[in-house]
Parts: structure tokens; sequence; C-alpha cells
């Protein structure tokens, strides 16, 4: 089996399973905040984890906040920024190629909190326009409540100037909070350097268990509390904390940290991959493609061809994709992604999602390669008819 | 050893770890949402559990929402009910025995929304006063935005009338939400006849991952996006489902139906302990000591005595609890639970909360006797000097 769907959820990484086959051999099963040996026991394990993490990441411990994962982490980044932003700053920037969560969560900002979204540009490789976005924050300058760009798409890969546009912000005091669901455990990452004020991670992008993640918070003075509790987590994130969970995400990221130079190798693969894909398939397209991208995604498509069809015939050959992001993969149309990169539908429709992980290798692309080629082969052969 | 802080974490039940074992065996690890058959068979396993589950609590499937837990679902109804709520609606009724997350909560309605919070008064066994209801319902009918009372206390296990209450609630046209985090899986409970428009479980109190849970909605119509996302729950909680967390809340709710019929021995064995303590120990006493409580869970004190003394003690015989809700256990004061009894500080501070759970029995409540006469009375001397 070829899993190449790692943008869309991660399985467990080996070592995190064997991780939690020994841990479900001990008794360690308690409330973190008891006063208890075992709660104290769990607790001071939550604390090594987040010493772990923040080597990971490039952070200091005490600026990862434990939740859910990134769905919960936007909409709790987002009404902090927002719901306490002074009453003088109403706008937001935000790009149109944000995850799913972002537009839901802004549409409740603008139609409940008055907020007016401005949108900057992308070019057609899935990458925002520096140039417009500094057009915009010059234009709005002092009622801008926040910037939100991703860093990495989920769809194309597509990596985006997060650099710049800390700076850009930093200069004119706004606040910018960039997606980093897809970079974390997949790209180079570091807070400190990376100068972003709010960043998420998701464990089960990066092989932790379903279920936890964080928030990143250069200064968590700004965070407020959104999931209602106690003291947890400074009482910023009520709730116990998910122990066993948190414990995998020190286990993956480690992992990661300590794999990460497989990176260049697998993105020479990916190259390579698509290179000789293209060479054979004069129609087919790469989305993005001339875009720095995270190292094993790559957005395909051939004109004509629904991806879907193209989904089915490498699940023939045990290789699982997805045809766009996975939490609206069942639905047959140009993705939003796509259609703010002004690509059409004929080819929209019919783009397949590869994304691999640092742990696969040139042998999984040349699988691919193998059965992909066989399925345009006998697809377009039924598109002619 | 004798865990006995189930109200605070119930430590993984014996056949949820079974599961897992068996679970982390498989490659089934993926996004539920992806087409993939992999993505397909889990998110069809998903719905089975909401089946099973749905059994359990006495719902129908569609009127559960899975979440990260009772933090996660208290804040999403009280939105749900209050950032919603028609204008002229800005009375809240609340008890002062409440777990944490609702105060804090409530807090930020009052603060920033301008919701008044009236609360209902609680006799001395910490069960509220239906008289006192229904005097606020009827003078505050139609600005009532929510009535929010738990099922049963964390701390000393008070069972509340909530049958009575939905029903005064129903009659006048009322919303009302019971935090059942402490009733589901301890106790009885019928989500169709209890009446409650809102319930709330979490995970690790009902021995299946901690991260994990679910919102009970009678009229789903009512949940807002809170968490937000792309169709998930329903368009109603965003993010990737918690798949195998959801597979062990199925397994544990499925123990509990199995094994409820032990309640009643439970129950029996703990109030014998409970009137051998008090015949040993005069000056004992058990807080609530009249309520209809859950089967196992006492809140005791000996004055004069600091309950942390007291969990120490026990924990020298591998006997676990705390000194009363863990998640504020190291506040070395009266909790605002025992305040709103009227409890003096000599008592309040010091208690120690037993909390066993349905597989345990007589056996566990007579060790926990012997060895907690046996800190009584090394304790006591201490005190007298």
């Amino acid at each position: 089996m070829i899993y190449a769907d790692y943008n869309g959820s991660a399985p467990l990484l080996p070592c995190v399973k064997d991780y939690l086959k020994r841990r479900l051999e001990t008794d360690l099963f308690a409330n973190p905040n008891a006063i208890h040996s075992m709660g104290q026991k769990i607790y001071s394990g939550i604390e090594k984890c987040r010493e772990v993490i923040s080597k990971s990441v490039g952070c200091y411990p005490d600026q990862i906040f434990f939740n859910s994962g990134s769905s919960e982490g936007i909409s709790h980044i987002l009404f902090s920024c927002l719901e306490y932003a002074p009453k003088n700053k109403k706008i937001i920037i935000a790009s149109g190629i944000e995850h799913a969560v972002i537009p839901s969560a802004l549409k409740y900002y603008e139609e409940r909190r008055g907020f007016e979204i401005k949108k900057v540009d992308v070019n057609q490789d899935g990458v925002i326009e520096l140039e417009s976005l500094y057009k915009l924050i010059h234009e709005f300058n002092s009622s801008i409540a926040l910037v939100t760009i991703m860093a990495a798409n989920n769809e194309t890969g597509a990596l985006q100037p997060i650099r710049d546009i800390s700076q850009l912000c930093q200069e004119n005091n706004i606040l910018f909070f960039s997606d980093t669901t897809q970079l974390i455990g997949k790209g180079d990452f570091h807070f400190e350097d990376s100068g972003i004020d709010f960043a998420v991670c998701s464990g089960h992008k990066v092989g932790a268990l379903t279920g936890s993640g964080f928030i990143l918070a250069k200064n968590p003075t700004l965070l407020r509390s959104y999931i209602f509790g106690s003291h947890q987590e400074r009482g910023l994130r009520g709730g116990t904390q998910n122990y066993m969970a948190i414990e995998t995400l020190a286990v993956a990221l480690d992992d990661f940290m300590k794999n990460k130079n497989k990176l260049p190798l697998l993105e020479e693969a990916r190259k390579k991959f698509e290179a000789e894909l293209k060479k054979d398939f004069l129609d087919c397209r790469i989305i993005g493609e001339n875009a720095q991208r995270l190292a094993g995604t790559s957005l395909i498509s051939y004109p004509g061809i629904h991806g879907q069809a193209i989904q089915i015939e490498l699940e023939s050959h045990n290789i699982f994709v997805t045809t766009s992001a996975a939490c609206s993969d069942n639905q047959p149309e140009t993705s939003h992604v796509l259609k703010e990169m002004k690509i059409e539908d004929d080819i929209g429709r019919g783009v397949i999602r590869l994304s691999l992980s640092y742990h696969q290798n040139q042998n999984d692309y040349e699988m691919i390669l193998k059965a992909l080629a066989q399925a345009f082969n006998k697809l377009k052969k039924i598109k002619a008819y």
C-alpha cells in the first residue's frame, strides 16, 4: 500500500504506534490536575512534552497552548484577535486560498461583528502577491485588526512568503496569524524566526493522535479564553489536558526533527516524478508548478478526466490519494482555492492530490508514476468516446 | 492499587485498552472525510459509534455532535444559546455549584454581552431548591435566555432534580442545559426522557480516551458553529473527527450499559462504608449526606484535619483520592461548591473526595475504610498538639 494523503491526515507514525502500545501497558491514566502522585506524574509528562515540542517548532515552552487541533486553534485565535480588537480596527486581510475554517469563521465576524474582509491577490501558482498585500496595508493601515495568510496551502502545497509578510506586518504594527497546519512537521519552520504572531498545529497532520494540537502565541497575553474552564493551559484553554495525545505530539515532532534531513531527497524525487509525468502526458498539468512547494505535494490534473476516476484507478493499485482537500473531498466542483487561482473548471475538476511524507521516497513515486500512467492511458480512451 | 478519583478522570476501561491495542494493529488511519476507501471505512465506523452511543444515552443518533469534551461542549452550548438569544432575553438562571467552566463562561457573557445571572438556591446537601427556581422563572419568565443546572455535582455527587427542572422549563418555554458530565456513564440517564434541551459528555469521565466527548441537542437547529470548519458533524463542529477516540466512547458507553446493573450494589457498599465511618468517627462528616448521590461518590471531612494530609496518608496505602474537584485540586481553600452550600471553612478545607466506578465494589470500600481509619487516628493526634 502507498498512502499518499498526508495533507489530508497522516496515519500514526510507527514510532507513535510503538509509544502508544507501551503506554497502554502502564496504569498511568488520571487527571493531570489532581494532587495525587498519578496526576502529578502525568502533569510533569505534559510539561516535558512542551519542552520537546518547543525545540521542534522553535519557540519558548510557555508560548505553546495545547488544544484539540487547528480548527479549534484557528477559531480561538480569530476570537482573541477580533472579539477583543480595538473598536477602530475593523479590517481583516485574508487570502482566498485559506483552509475552510478561516472563511467560515470570518463570515461570522463579518456578519455579526461588523468586520470587513479584504482579499490579497494570489498568482496563478497559488502564491499570494506581496505587492497586493503591501497596497492593502498601506491603504487600511491603522484600521487593520489582523492579517491571516496560511504558511503552506493544503491543496497545492504552495509555500507562502510568511517571513516577508510578518516583516511587513511588524513594520506596520499589525497582528499576523499564519495557519501553519500544513507546514509544521512537513517543512522548515521556526516560530521565533518566522516573526508570526500566532501559529497552529494539528496532531493528525504530523502522525500524532487525532484530536490533539496546539496554538503558538508570540505574546500569550493576547490570547483570551475560548473554551472556558479552570486554570489549564494557564487559564487560556479549559478542559482536562489530552495528555496521551500531547505525548504523541512530542514523539511525532521529535521524529520529524530527526528525519527532516530526508526532505530534500523527497523533493527531488517529487520533481523527477512530475517531470516524467509531463514528458509522457503533454496535456497533464501540475497546479502551482512554479511555486516553492511542500516537498511531497503535487496537485495534478489531466483535462477532461475527472479526478475521482483517477483516484479510483489508483486505489485499485492500492494507492490512496484524494481529489482536493480532504474535508471538501466529496464536493464534485472546482475548489475555492483553485477558483482563486483562476484555474478553469475543466482542469479544476480533474485534480488529484498526492501528498507524501518524509518517510516516503523515490520508490513510492516510481510506483505511483506507473499506476498513474496506466490510469491516464485507460481513462483518456474513455474520454475520447 | 485502588483508584478512587473517577469524578476527576476515569482511567481507560480494560475493554477500551484492549480495543486500542487491537486498533493499533490495523492500518486504518486516515481522514474520515476523504473519498478513498480508508476514509470511507473510518467514516462509517464513526456513524456506527453514533448508533451505539445513542442507545446508551437515549437519544437519536443525529442528536449527537462529537467534540473534544465537556469544556468545549459547554462553551459551545452557551455560545449557541446566548450569542443567538433574542435581544429581550438577557437573564440566565444558574446554580452556584456548577463546574468551573460555567461560571467562567458566564462571566464573559455578563461582562461583554450584557447578560444578568440569577442564582438558584442550593440546600445544605448541595441540591438546588426547586421553590427558588420556580420563583425566578415566574419573576423573569420571558426574559430568560437559559437555565443551566448540572445533573450531578462533581464534588458531592449530589443528583439534581433535572426532570422537575426540565418540566418547569418546558412549561415556560425556556431552554434548559444540564451539564451531565458526571451523570453519563455513572448513573441513570436517558436524554429523551430527561426533557433536557442540551447535555454534554467527556470521554475521560467514562473510561474512554481523553479529548473526546459530545453534545446532545434535543433540537440540533439551535446549535451554531463555535469551532468553525467544513461540513463535519453536519457543519456544527469543524475539525477532523477524532475517530479513534469516538470509537473508544462507543466501547466505554457500551460497557457501562452492560454493567450498570452493578450500580445498586456499589451504592449499598458506599452507604455501608459511610455508616461505619461515622460510627467510628463521630466528628466525621459526609457532605451532601442526605442527598441522592452518584452511587460511588462520598465527600468526607474531618474537622481540623486538612484534606491533603488525608490524601497523602491514603496514597501511602496506594489509594488515590483528591481533595475536591480535580481541576481546582491545588487550591487550598474551600471550593465554590461548598461555599454555596454554606459549609464552614473548617469542614471545607478538610474534605477528601472518594469517587468509585461501577467496576469497583465492597472490597474496595473495606480497604479504603481501613486505611482511612488509620489516617484519621494518626492525624487527629497531630491535630491535638
